[in-house]
């Protein structure tokens, strides 16, 4: 099976390369914005191309439900249906189905039964569902179905979903994907080495287009989480492209680089641009605090976004004060270029050999107390 | 006194022209976007531009409450402040103290006492208040204070206002304004013509740079209004620009050009685009509307606007019932390029004697139906 994935530049764990899908080439590492019902909250695909964004998400749980997953496919697939002209990857709804509140959700070996949030109707999500519906949807990239308990759960439990995440990877991906359609497995065994190792073993057994990590984006502490992400990277085909699956703040997305992951997705800049918070070297502001009424600098000095080259904090205090949809769509915009162009500096850095800089400028400008909240904010779904 | 304004083209009643401000020329007739609290709703000041939006709204009442003249005028004006590159005409805001909902509002010759819709304090507007907060705002067109009842209340309050009106005229037109900064006087006079009359001899009397017929987008019907609207452009100064306050539905421009109007204002656009509706030809739509989950086509078959070229009703039916806040902005987008463009092709149609055409177009599109729903829509305060 050949890899579309090649890597074009190493610089100790980290790597940079291209992933090749139905949609065109995509450089890593990349960060992928979080689009969960085929829409990047808050913006328009002609401004994440603009801000640099190359693949976004969308999940497959919720498109199911609304607006339906036979619908878009009708119109052309989600990439078409949603005016977005670049890759899609999208989520198997299995993260959804354990952590969104269900009534009645009953796992077994053959899939998971649950109400609906939207009108508490009862189904029943497989393995060869999640795959049917991500074929429907025509995403460039199709997840296994997994399970992915929560942090903090017993021994057990861990080892009960691993088991699950194996059988049913083998099942997801016996079934058929669109035309182009790339498969990524997923990773589980929460921070439990042995686990971990169990599951890289059966899911790089089974074969993949690419792996990703699941499972390390549920409220774990941030020092275990990069142990076990280190420890597992170290298990999958060097060959493949990498997926850590919800963790994309910043100085996470850069230890996840460095330990050799080269795909990231986040809710945190979409979100925090919503509740009135930027990200800026460090950590975050939030603008509603009133130190920023009468501050007439940029978010962040010296920022190429369209937020910051054009409006000051004050102007953007008085529209999230407001509840202008103007001042969330800003902080939005900058919020997500900061990821973007992270990932940018990051890939150029690897190329000329000169990552361990921009690793130690991002640890440098981080403030611990910003870490905690900014990781918290990221362990969320977008919905 | 020189005239800002000079008129291009006649075609009958209608007019076309160029008004010159501090932040460059303005060709009428045109459609101003409303941008109640120095933001055009879910707008950022690019996409208006690339719409051909040259002229907007913003609010002397809200912005005096939030973020606060002075420091708008500290910041650089509400242009640079709200990163708009152009003209910005302001309300004076005479029609929110008398539409906002007040507690103890008391009305005298010297004028208004009332509470802020924000946080209860006591407030007294005077003409003198609003030229200067106007003044702070370094608009390139401030409206003198006003006195704007609402329709069907008695002849003798009706007076009264044209009376004070026209008292606070003169005292708005003495008072000194920013650099380069026009000064627009406003007619009222409910529906009565003679009110109409002595309010437009005593407006032109005091002498502005333009002129205004205010009170007539407060809930009167279509016929009674174009009748005193049509009295009451014969009486204004036929160099000097109009400007017909809050009325801005497709039929009400059309017809009010043909009256000789130069200048429109409507919050029916955005308001409309954040409701989930859509301005078609002849009326709306509403996406929320079932029977477009499944339509593949654009919001109007031709509409050049970035909603109708690169969406289709079944993607933004999806995004409006799921409340994802690109809906509204593609609603929106899609409404003002409505507006907007029916004022560039009045301005075309007039330039080639053909405005005639146009007017028989918009008025042979129009359900009777929509109108009246539209209409209302039109009628109230953007916030």
């Amino acid at each position: 099976m050949s890899s579309p994935f090649r890597i074009t530049a190493t610089d100790g764990g980290a790597r940079a390369g291209v992933l090749e899908t139905a949609h065109g080439p995509v450089e890593t590492p990349v960060f992928m914005p979080v689009g969960t019902k085929a829409s990047v909250k808050a913006m328009l695909p002609s401004e994440l191309r603009d801000l640099g964004a190359r693949i976004v998400l969308a999940n497959a749980y919720h498109l199911y439900f609304r607006p339906g997953a036979e619908l878009i496919h009708e119109l052309g697939g989600v990439a078409r249906f949603s005016g977005w002209d670049g890759p899609v990857l999208t989520d198997s709804g299995g993260f959804q189905v354990f952590s969104l509140l269900h009534t009645a959700t009953r796992i077994d070996d053959e899939g998971v039964r649950f109400r609906s949030v939207y009108d508490g109707s009862r189904h029943h999500f497989t393995p060869e569902v999640a795959m049917r519906v991500q074929r429907l949807l025509r995403s460039d990239i199709a997840m296994a179905f997994d399970e992915c308990p929560p942090a903090g759960v017993d021994r057990a439990r861990v080892e009960a979903a691993v088991r699950r995440t194996g059988l049913w990877a083998a099942r997801s991906r016996a079934q058929p994907r669109a035309e182009g359609q790339l498969g990524f497995g997923i990773v589980q065994g929460g921070i439990d080495l042995d686990l971990r190792r169990r599951s890289a073993e059966e899911i790089v057994g089974v074969g993949f287009d690419g792996y990703a990590v699941g499972g390390l984006s549920v409220g774990e502490e941030r020092e275990p989480m990069l142990e076990t992400l280190e420890a597992t990277t170290e298990l999958l085909p060097a060959d493949r492209a990498r997926y850590l699956m919800g963790v994309g703040d910043p100085e996470g997305l850069i230890e996840g680089i460095a330990r050799g992951v080269d795909m990231f997705d986040c809710v945190l800049p979409t979100r925090l641009g919503r509740t009135g918070s930027a990200l800026v070297p460090g950590g975050r502001i939030n603008l509603r605090n009133a130190a920023y009424a009468t501050d007439g600098r940029p978010l962040v000095d010296g920022c190429a976004c369209p937020a910051c080259t054009g409006f000051s904090r004050a102007y953007i205090r008085h529209l999230i004060t407001q509840s202008e949809i103007s001042g969330l769509r800003l902080l939005t915009v900058h919020n997500l270029h900061h990821l973007l162009d992270l990932a940018a500096r990051a890939r150029a850095a690897i190329a000329a050999g000169r990552f361990a800089d921009l690793r130690a400028e991002v640890a440098g400008s981080a403030e611990s107390k910003h870490h905690e909240s900014v990781a918290k904010a990221s362990r969320l779904p977008d919905s």
